[in-house]
């Protein structure tokens, strides 16, 4: 009996190798297949990938495989590991990455530390900081016990304290076991894309957009997929368009208003209208409203819509000038906010608790959120005043903290045009290319000094001319 | 022509789709002979994972797999992911996550915050907290204009500061570039993982383990693999034994000396020839080195070995009692600290500069971890005179902030014996099997006051005794 099974063990051994090589095999078919598949394509002139083609396997694969009882995740994986080498046999691709305003925003920081005078257009950060009556907070907290691990969700009286605080301000109706206090609002987004997406899965982006999306989504090995707004539509996303990419496999619509980088601003109506696009498609929405209080004319947040797989995501960096305190926060479905405090408890513990006591402070000072808002309006006005100057086409923000034109340079590309700004005249500015294909497109953001603005503006016109000619 | 070339393109496209359907038919036939093995195997007493014919397997497939000319990066991945999946089923995996020790700290947090007095032995944290004099840089560094966003690699200062610290006291060569501030040591070592191992590959971890490494790399895709010590064998790793479980998929070995839970401290020769293994696997070694401070004899840092692909992890958490300032560094071949800072300034931007500024100074603070070493032998003092009381097995930690007893509970189950004991007499402790599969153990952590140990572990010895003699 006991050789009897022992030869049961050996000979299902022995099948599950077979049926192993068999993988192997049909692995290498495969690779030959789209080798030539990538050789027929070159010599049409087609383009080797094709996202259409590689949903639709995706989605008939992933069918097969539930119908016969398989993993989802198992298959999801070693599909993506298939796929991803189909894109790299076809395209030998070289896995460089470009460069983004934030390392702009690095090189200038350097160049201040080497005692240049930098106009900081380059990144949305309010140079004026955070008030001191926030700052002293993270001593006397340290010293009152606020420095020891804690909860993963956060300090349960920040949570209430911003529950409170937005539905009071918005008429919603938020409970503390929704918010998530994050290290940072770039953290909010991470997880909350890692709380609900799985690989393989979409994400709808509207562009241009802020590089973070896409590249968290793609770090999750999800995909990016992309609905264009345009400046002759003034930014405005079209909700018959936005519906037509959205596939099968799509999880998250992210919306971002106001808008960066173009400070657009939607109206409520639209605000709806796109919501029922992903309730209709049963999406996530990731409403990305850090900006809200620079909303010019009054905010609208996705969460007034009552749409109940909504994510919103806030951070103290803008309203309160506490870029570098790194803390925000996410009101979410609970269920998905527990999922968030988890990753978040696993990979940080926890944001420090001073910063959070800080954070408490900040949230009832609405005076400088209000002070902040009117300095980005003034600002505003000194950056488009130099635009016309030198007929640059813009969109007039609705909020936010950028102006977005499309400055003509003869062609010449906007990264070198950005480094050389910044390396010859000390201006920082971000091309339009990190935030989608707008080659001609500028982000100018107003978080400097007016005096700086004005001053880097002039440079900026200066050297716009300059290029235009080039005799004098 | 164009047509021919189109038809051609439908023809494969045909194809390919045909052959990934027959991978995932495969890939479900190996589950359904998996499963029926898992129960042969079961019914014979056998263990489910046998890491023999594992890798017997791999070696066919892969030989297999080059005869064919297929990627072999690509074959390996799938592999892991197939025998992964295989281990799972076999153990039937509920892929419900137990609690740790984390979620009885945070249950230990709250009881307080409820009035309740309790004894923290459940988790490494020294409880008197960090010297006022760094608590005191936090508001200040703020005022001074360190609270903006900066560098994601760490404030240069800093960096130096660090490097110097090393090679000053452990007689290395640490260059600055290859240092990292990271947002605490738990992201030291998601962002250390991050940057070196790829979905499908492995990561050898010596059990007993802090659940961390297993975590993160599950989280990457990656498949633990554990090489297990034991009590008797004094939780020493055996070399031959670790060179046993090395495969070609694995890619990174963790040590952790002082060791997180055992105590234990491996002796420089030990060391070498661990990181020896490394070297002729071509692995990274990522040393978790955040108790150095608390080597009661002399630390031994992977660092002094000299191998090139050593990352080590550092925090000062445990060493200036600093566990809510969320701060660590890893030091790491300059193009992996790149990457890592790459990976931190994508999902974090930067860590809190004020927070750095707080770390600069307890560097150079060498009496708190002096002093904190101290505390820590002589708790551990206190655990072991109780733990002698009920004839409690353990091994005498050579450094760290543990001890990790065997008691004998009659077979009662230890997460429950732990809840029990936090509910009904407010002592915390973490149960053996969070670290792997230790049943009969528990990590009792020597962070809190001596005066709160003593409580604790006669509490502890109380319940036990219970246990024994349920009459009483």
């Amino acid at each position: 009996m006991g050789a009897e099974t022992g030869s049961g063990i050996s000979e299902l051994r022995e099948r599950i190798r077979k049926v192993t090589l068999g993988i192997v095999d049909l692995m290498a078919e495969r690779e030959r297949l789209v080798r030539e598949l990538s050789k027929v394509k070159a010599a049409a002139g087609e383009s080797p990938f094709n996202p259409e083609v590689e949903r639709e396997l995706r989605t008939v694969a992933m069918a097969r495989a539930a119908e016969l009882g398989l993993d989802a995740d198992l298959v999801r994986r070693v599909l993506t590991l298939l796929l991803k080498r189909s894109t790299e046999v076809q395209t030998r691709s070289t896995g460089t990455q470009g460069l983004t305003h934030m390392d702009l925003m690095r090189l200038a920081k350097r160049m201040e530390k080497e005692g240049r005078e930098v106009v900081h257009m380059e990144v949305g950060e309010p140079t004026l900081g955070a008030p001191e009556h926030v700052a002293a907070q993270l001593t006397e907290a340290a010293l009152r016990g606020y420095a020891f691990y804690g909860e993963a969700q956060g300090l349960p009286e920040l949570r209430s304290a911003i529950a409170e605080d937005l539905n009071e301000r918005f008429g919603v109706d938020v409970k503390p076991e929704q918010v998530v206090v994050t290290q940072g609002g770039r953290f909010g987004i991470y997880l909350a894309m890692a709380a609900t997406l799985s690989m393989g899965d979409e994400a709808i982006v509207i562009d241009p957009s802020w590089p973070h999306y896409k590249q968290v989504a793609s770090m999750l090995g999800c995909r990016p997929i992309v609905h264009r707004t345009s400046l002759d539509g003034k930014w405005m996303p079209d909700p018959a368009g936005l519906e037509g990419v959205i596939s099968d496999a799509s999880r998250l619509l992210v919306l971002n208003y106001p808008n960066n980088p173009t400070g657009a601003v939607v109206p409520r109506a639209l605000m709806e209208e796109l919501v029922d696009v992903a309730r209709r498609k049963n999406l996530y929405v990731l409403s990305d409203e850090v900006y809200m209080d620079y909303a010019f004319g009054g905010h609208v947040t996705a969460l007034s819509t009552g749409y109940e797989r909504t994510i919103m995501i806030m951070s103290f960096s803008k309203s309160w000038g506490m870029t570098g305190y790194r803390i925000g926060y996410a009101v979410a479905p609970v269920e998905v906010a527990e999922r968030m405090a988890r990753i978040q408890g696993s990979l940080l513990t926890c944001v420090p608790e001073f910063v959070q006591v800080a954070a408490l402070k900040a949230l009832s000072d609405r005076e400088t959120p209000r002070a902040y808002r009117e300095h980005m309006l003034r600002g505003i006005e000194v950056i488009c005043k130099h635009l016309d100057a030198i007929g640059a086409e813009y969109v007039r923000p609705g909020g936010g903290m950028y102006v977005f034109p499309r400055i003509d340079l003869g062609g010449r590309d906007p990264m070198e045009f950005a480094m050389e700004l910044l390396r010859k005249r000390g201006v920082g500015v971000a091309p339009g290319t990190v935030f989608g294909d707008y080659r001609e497109f500028f982000r100018l953001s107003v978080g400097d000094s007016l005096e700086k603005l004005e001053r880097g503006m002039a440079e900026l016109v200066e050297e716009v001319r300059s290029l235009r000619n080039p005799q004098k």
